[in-house]
């Protein structure tokens, strides 16, 4: 089959690779419907996080099981499933308590190489869920948001308890912040204001439910929230970046007790203990565990409340998946989908 | 009236001071009933927290209320009171959220110079929170254990989210840990773990509720949490230090989803971004809002429910202060009372 790889900073290439097989009795083998290139993907692309040789990317997938382990029971041949980037078992006592990025028996197996024709997801049981029916080809977009931007995004709101009544603030205008939009316009926050200097990423974060938009950054940024919260900072803020610069943002624009969600990965950030204790503030975040959202963004996206798939404002075969990274690194897309 | 004075580090006197008076409208003026030392006094006191020339020390206390300015209605003279180390309004948008240590009219006037006979406290009416009567003797080491160390272990417990079926994990045996673990015991934990190598903290612990005490510090202490978890973490950890590896201790014995409530005063702290993030705990803490616990805490110790003031293990006369700091900067004594 035909799959991306990255070779080094800059260059990433789509050959043949090996097909993937049932290796456990746990595995499931999918036929992608379609992929995509995530924010998380220019780290190494842009040799910010070093790479081991040669890697095969990718781990945003929707597509049609193939084949199932013996020991699969909850998704068979010819389903149309949701994964998320972490493999997990769904049934240990941290997955039950819904982080299931953090299973005791996770595997990355699902987080690696989804950039392809086939994908081999381990504990399909536990880390696969199956839309109602096959879904109308124009609803594959945002599944294939679902299985991580849309999902992180859900979670980052979630962790920083946007609701009725609040104001969110979101710093970050990539796919994850926009969807932290839409996320906290659905769990009902009155106000939220996204931290944007991009037109067509303010134009699809307005569509998402923002209701301010904020251009400066850092203690500026900071100071434009305090002014719209009557000098107290955001009840919510979602952190999407993972820069010095983007946390200590989202930690000075929120009030004291108030709530940060983060999940940009962290690259070289480090809290000051002092300002964080005189903040007040709640801080949660890390990888997103998506797989405790999917039943209910299924159903949102399935009923067509939600249409998440607009962050991907360029789509490419496959084959041309070199473009799609370039496309993003260069800011020239949000999100570039590729079709297989 | 008498009051102490810090004057360099170790060098703490008794000495005469002016009687506070009625300075605003809102204030009230209290003669005090006790007062204490607190653990975070040992900062300046060790030399670790500069201070800018002769500091009025101490800010606990509880006591009989004798003057109140023209616009004070809550509180009138003669009645006994227990206030926080913030004074607060009560009312603003940040108070009724229940972060009165972030109130928009913050006032530190109470957080200076309690060790004295009297004290001045601004904002009276959101601040001091009368006691039903006049309370006996024996229940007043318990009042003023409110004022802060209980209020603050509380808050500690509250935000680690200890609760029914949850196991807590208590770093620091100081008065503030150790009502952690009375906090905890109250709020209905399963399993409370007191990290503590020092006999007589162990023993008032396992008084107040803690069920295991494990002297391993550091990444050792934290295996033996995983060991006491199968393998997962604590529910909840206290951390009530303040210094780089307590709260490392603390984010890494937090299963991922768990609570870390942080309420020692960050000395020194970086928190590394990446670790936290994979981490996915959640992290709260800060300057205890007293306040918002104090009529809850008011009742359980007046109906004898809790006796919160054994944390008190040296009781001297004001006039001994000195000695008083002494005991607890040797660790001789975990908080002395001071009579007035």
């Amino acid at each position: 089959m035909r799959g991306t790889v990255l070779y080094a900073p800059g260059d990433v290439r789509v050959e043949d690779r090996p097909d993937p097989t049932i290796e456990q009795p746990t595995d499931a083998v999918i036929r992608l419907a379609a992929t995509c290139v995530c924010g998380s993907d220019l780290w190494p692309y842009r040799g910010i996080e070093a790479i081991d040789g040669p890697s095969p990317m990718g781990h945003e997938y929707v597509g049609v099981v193939e084949d199932v382990g013996s020991e699969v029971r909850n998704v068979q041949p010819g389903q149309f499933v949701v994964g998320s980037f972490f493999a997990s078992d769904n049934t240990c006592e941290i997955c039950r308590a819904g982080y299931q990025t953090h299973c005791v028996n996770r595997q990355p197996g699902a987080a690696t190489g989804g950039q392809a024709e086939r994908l081999r997801v381990p504990l399909a049981d536990g880390t696969l869920v199956p839309t109602p029916g096959m879904p109308d080809a124009d609803l594959v977009p945002s599944l294939l948001a679902a299985s991580d931007v849309l999902g992180t995004g859900w979670f980052a709101a979630v962790a920083a308890e946007a609701g009725p009544g609040r104001t969110v603030a979101v710093v970050g205008d990539g796919a994850v912040g926009l969807l932290g939009v839409l996320a906290a316009k659905q769990l009902g926050a009155e106000r939220i204001v996204i931290f944007s200097r991009h037109e067509s990423r303010q134009k699809l974060a307005l569509e998402f439910g923002a209701t301010d938009v904020v251009v400066e950054r850092g203690d500026e940024g900071v100071a434009r929230i305090k002014d719209l919260t009557g000098g107290l900072g955001a009840h919510s803020v979602i952190e999407a970046v993972g820069t010095q610069e983007s946390m200590m943002q989202a930690i000075r624009a929120t009030r004291a007790g108030g709530h940060v969600g983060y999940v940009g990965v962290s690259h070289d950030v480090a809290l000051p203990g002092e300002e964080l204790f005189f903040s007040g503030v709640h801080l949660h975040g890390g990888p997103a565990p998506v797989r405790r959202f999917l039943p209910e963004l299924i159903d949102l996206i399935c009923s067509r409340r939600i249409d998440p798939g607009k962050v991907f404002d360029l789509t490419l075969p496959l084959e041309q998946a070199a473009e799609g990274y370039r496309a993003m690194d260069e800011r020239r897309a949000i999100k570039t989908l590729l079709t297989v």
